[in-house]
């Protein structure tokens, strides 16, 4: 496996979408996925209920995507709380998110950027003070790291200084995301070379939406950057709320169908993938902005 | 301006609908496109009106597009035939295609592809006959050069060698077509980076496509091999017919919003287009597959 593909369907993508889906479809999802070769899937964000009820049942999907062989499972949490129970059911891997916008960090987790930073900090000393074998490895998310909707410009060495303190408050790996589609390839490129300066192995991998029909093109700017792991939805799933209708994360089939025809491999069925996705629009009984779940795989030809 | 922006959709747009649009409509359409900044549109396609009834006006929509100052007219045509009927409305820059792919050069203009070389060295023979003043630009777009739906793999030492030839025929530019949506941003830049250093001045632009999601991935990937031209379709307007419902061109308002992001300058006015786009989906009365006429352009950031 060259490339790590980790999926936030069921996260990022179930949460944009309005309607709560019942629990045994995200259950049958999640299993789809990990057969069609997923090896980490983000499985919900535990958020009270009253803000996201789409993600009431966090706990339960995490106790059961762990049963599942070979995949990593994630969840996402904005503070210690959702920490604390994303632990208690089990979650192997944790995404924080801290923002590189003052606006989004006060909108999003109503701290600010230093709040954030200083309960990333305590969030990993809690991390440590569990027994050994039930530590989870914790990731950051540093988003609006390529402009924000709230704030609009972001400063590019603000947004990677919140990466560097985000690494030296003991997060394993840091990320950074364009989670409204602003982010263009040369700014990409441009951004995770530094953070794979400054950061060396703790340098996380690049969350990209496809708002303006960027996002592959930031996903090759980004491994021309050295990135080695991308965040993406499967059937394109969700969307962004600002602004209204605009699609959201990259879809994680037109990745993976890109990756493959320049040789890139990800261990992932493209095929089976295709299928899950397909089963999603059905479910959801509404075209979704994948291309690939339209066009299908390219057969004959191979790079 | 740094990248020419060659719009196509009034001809590979319109192309691909089923539907007639009124030559009043197309009229509309170009002038607001040479509103909104496009320096070179590809109106018509020269072609026997029983084949492709869509473009029976293409003499009159040339005749009128050439009133509008400032923009460069384009035509396309198969073959002499076309070439004279464009050449009679008064046509200042003509597209020849070819193609890398035999069963589709039969399949498309019943030529082989050294009969297309042939055809092509012909037109160029022909239009150096005309009386100074009168003798078109003649551009040579190489289609099915990154893989065909018919044949499959095409080898790119041939599709090379089909450019090289249109070149030697006399052709003033020759480009690739990625016709088909099967290019990836490795192919794409290893293919341009050999068309450059084969033609040099010569060297043409792409013809993307964004049939699995991948086409501005490949725009960036051609940016980088040192293309300077591309072809696309403001609204995303048109579509592949194989495979059914898989999109077209690339959006031209999702290129140019990427390239204004990343500080490349096209000499075009993203919220006029945005608008002619717009306005093209109320009169077609369904969503095109652009992003940016849904998400609208980058306001607050700028690389």
């Amino acid at each position: 496996m060259d490339i790590l593909v980790s999926e936030v369907g069921p996260r990022d993508g179930l949460q944009s979408i309005k309607r709560a889906m019942p629990t045994a479809v995200k259950h049958q999802w999640i299993r789809a996925l990990a057969d069609a070769g997923l090896k980490e899937i983000e499985v919900a964000s535990f958020v009270p209920p009253k803000l996201l009820p789409q993600m009431a049942d966090a706990a339960e999907v995490v106790r059961e995507a762990v049963k599942i062989p070979g995949i990593t499972v994630l969840a996402l949490v904005p503070n210690m709380r959702g920490f604390q129970d994303a632990v208690a059911a089990g979650a192997p891997k944790i995404t924080l998110t801290v923002s590189a916008s003052e606006a989004h960090s006060m909108s999003n987790i109503r701290m600010t950027c230093a709040q954030a930073i200083e309960s990333a900090r305590r969030i990993v000393e809690f991390r440590d003070s569990l027994p050994a074998g039930h530590r989870p490895l914790i990731e950051v998310g540093v988003s609006t790291a390529f402009g924000c909707t709230l704030q609009g410009a972001v400063d590019e060495d603000f947004a990677i200084s919140m990466a560097v303190q985000c690494a030296q408050a003991g997060a394993d790996s840091v990320g950074l995301s364009d989670s409204v589609g602003y982010a263009n390839p040369a700014q990409i490129r441009r951004m995770f070379k530094r953070l794979n300066a400054e950061l060396g192995d703790k340098a996380g991998g690049a969350h990209l939406h496809n708002t303006r029909g960027q996002g592959l093109a930031n996903v090759f700017a980004a491994l021309e950057a050295g990135v080695d792991s991308f965040e993406s939805s499967f059937g394109e799933l969700g969307g962004c709320p600002v602004p209204k209708g605009a699609t959201g994360n990259i879809a994680t089939e037109d990745l993976v169908s890109m990756l493959h025809e320049m040789g890139v491999e990800t261990g992932i069925d493209l095929d089976r993938l295709i299928e899950a996705a397909r089963e999603a629009q059905r479910v959801l009984g509404r075209p979704l902005g994948s291309h690939t779940i339209v066009a299908g795989p390219v057969d004959w030809h191979r790079a």
